[in-house]
């Protein structure tokens, strides 16, 4: 019963409130994904829970895992990626203790949580879900690339990690500041643990991807806005397949081009040059309108960490100019020059 | 045992010599893969097998199932495809016998041969390999982009099911006929059967396409050509995802665009015409240059067969004059205008 139950699982469903399981980690590094829940989704977190000897603190309330049931926590999420992506040993009885006490275990790790029989058990026992955000869906329909309503944006990249996730998150706040309506549509593993559903796109079968990407990001209302975390990059040899058809089934109508001017080749082959910004726009709208003709570029973000003050607004300036779009650094300055001209180009019912 | 040596299977190889199992089929449509192994690997197909109600031959010597091995064949190729793609009940016993016997079994069917236990046992016992050519390859690395030797074509298409494999085995033939060192790379079920090894690049898990494509073209020596059977189109809203990540990975050369004048939607999404085989050509040429600045497009493959001779004459000719390069219709004509513009372009040590 549980092992179908998992299986079936197309569009992945994480139920707040969280309790971000911490263990013993030392590394603030290794908590990040702890760190981004407590950022991006504070409303959906309830607490942390660590072992004694944990150096790291996400300055939200400590809550046993004895305690957490009583206050409503409906999820253990590991917020805990240490090198390599496997769960600790040592961890294993906090995480059966989760279970019996009902509470679904979700891990965005590389080993899956069915791998550990007393985890299973008890989660059996208590009828709590194990969530494995990596595991590669199923039942997933091919792509149509029939016109759907609503609006839709798509994060694209010059590279793979690039700011995607980020840059979609801070429109996100943007628009939700000027009570646009709108949605975070999550493709990764982190960004599924932000919005409690989602599909990860980059481990579907090929044949799928479009139609994965159709599936995150359904019919809506027309004045309603997906904002869509990209994945991948054109540009990037590995894994250009999968950014195609993300683009292909998320059907934008805007797409945001996420850049970083401090890195010369693309991450994960160092033999090839990255896209100029403009060379990037131009390919991503050209292969977008195949299913949406009217797709156009609304700005630009760009991690400017790499320069100083001075050269930043240089350099957001002369782009900004060359490109005639918004551009900005979505961490330092936030996205509201995007959104602005999302209104513009869109209009807005509010 | 068995179940692993199945699943650690990253490139499948099919054993030669074959015979082809038709079954009780009626519909000569039905047993296209069979028709396509005799047409196009003859040197591999030693017979064909068939119940005595079955009213398709395919004008190869018939072998029963019990003289098949002492004649020297080591796989029984299933060669029909009925609607649905499933193993008809009525076929099982003759396949657990051929089993038995000791020799592999090779389907391209939907289900899963592992599905039947009487087979898993009697291949099991005798120690024969069941091959499933659609199971999804495991093991696979992530692509790399890096450049590597040997001379590599990949056929695209203007949409789906254009005519790539057909037109790369129509190169191979020309380029065979001159002694030019040369494969064929299947990435599709009937093309890895008439290879005898390759992988179904559309079952691989988005991450991997690029990655399983390096795999299916290695390096190679300076004057070796691997013609890679496309798949998808660029340009169909449910599968350019694979064409991405299979053009990326094949690092082409050159590039040899299929299309069928007849056609002016693609098949599966009538609401989006055809591009234009120009359009197609640049598209492709663009996104190949990533890991091959220097492909280049070397010819056009057309499907003539809803023009008269007049109009076929004609609409080769002035797309070939549109275009600089050869357009045949591989099918009636061959592919020599194509091999011999490869030679001019690329030379030829014989």
């Amino acid at each position: 019963m549980f092992e179908v139950k998992d299986r079936d699982v197309t569009r992945l469903k994480i139920e707040p409130p969280y309790l971000i399981f911490l263990g013993d980690t030392q590394e603030k590094v290794d908590a990040k994904t702890g760190a981004g829940l407590v950022q991006w989704c504070p409303e959906k977190v309830l607490g942390q829970t660590r072992f004694k000897e944990c150096s790291v603190d996400l300055g939200i309330p400590d809550i046993s895992i004895s305690n957490a049931k009583l206050q409503g926590v409906r999820s253990l999420v590991v917020g805990v990626a240490p090198t390599g992506g496997d769960i600790n040993p040592r961890w294993l009885g906090a995480l059966v203790e989760a279970a019996e006490a009902g509470l679904d275990v979700v891990s965005g790790l590389h080993c899956r949580l069915e791998d550990f029989p007393e985890l299973v058990a008890a989660a059996n026992a208590s009828g709590a879900k194990l969530v494995n955000v990596r595991t590669p869906a199923t039942n997933l329909p091919v792509g149509t690339g029939e016109p759907r309503s609503g609006k839709r944006l798509l994060t694209v990249g010059t590279d793979c990690a690039i700011g995607k996730k980020y840059s979609t998150l801070s429109i996100l706040k943007s628009m939700r500041a000027r009570r646009l309506p709108s949605d975070f549509r999550a493709t990764g593993q982190t960004g599924i643990m932000i919005a409690g559903e989602g599909v990860p796109i980059d481990t579907v079968v090929a044949d799928f991807i479009a139609g994965a990407a159709e599936l995150v990001s359904p019919a809506n209302s027309d004045e309603h806005w997906d904002l869509i975390e990209g994945q991948g990059s054109l540009f990037n040899p590995s894994y250009a397949g999968v950014s195609m058809g993300l683009l292909h089934g998320s059907q934008p109508d805007a797409i945001v081009v996420c850049h970083d001017p401090s890195r010369k080749f693309i991450d994960t082959a160092r033999h090839i040059p990255l896209p100029s910004v403009a060379e990037c726009i131009d390919l991503h709208l050209r292969c977008a309108r195949l299913t949406n003709p009217d797709v156009c570029c609304v700005g630009v973000c760009v991690n400017t960490s790499s320069l100083d003050e001075d050269a930043k607004q240089l350099y957001l300036a002369e782009l900004s100019k060359e490109l005639g779009l918004p551009c900005v650094d979505p961490i330092q300055d936030g996205c509201d020059g995007i959104v602005d001209l999302m209104v513009e180009k869109f209009g807005s019912d509010n």
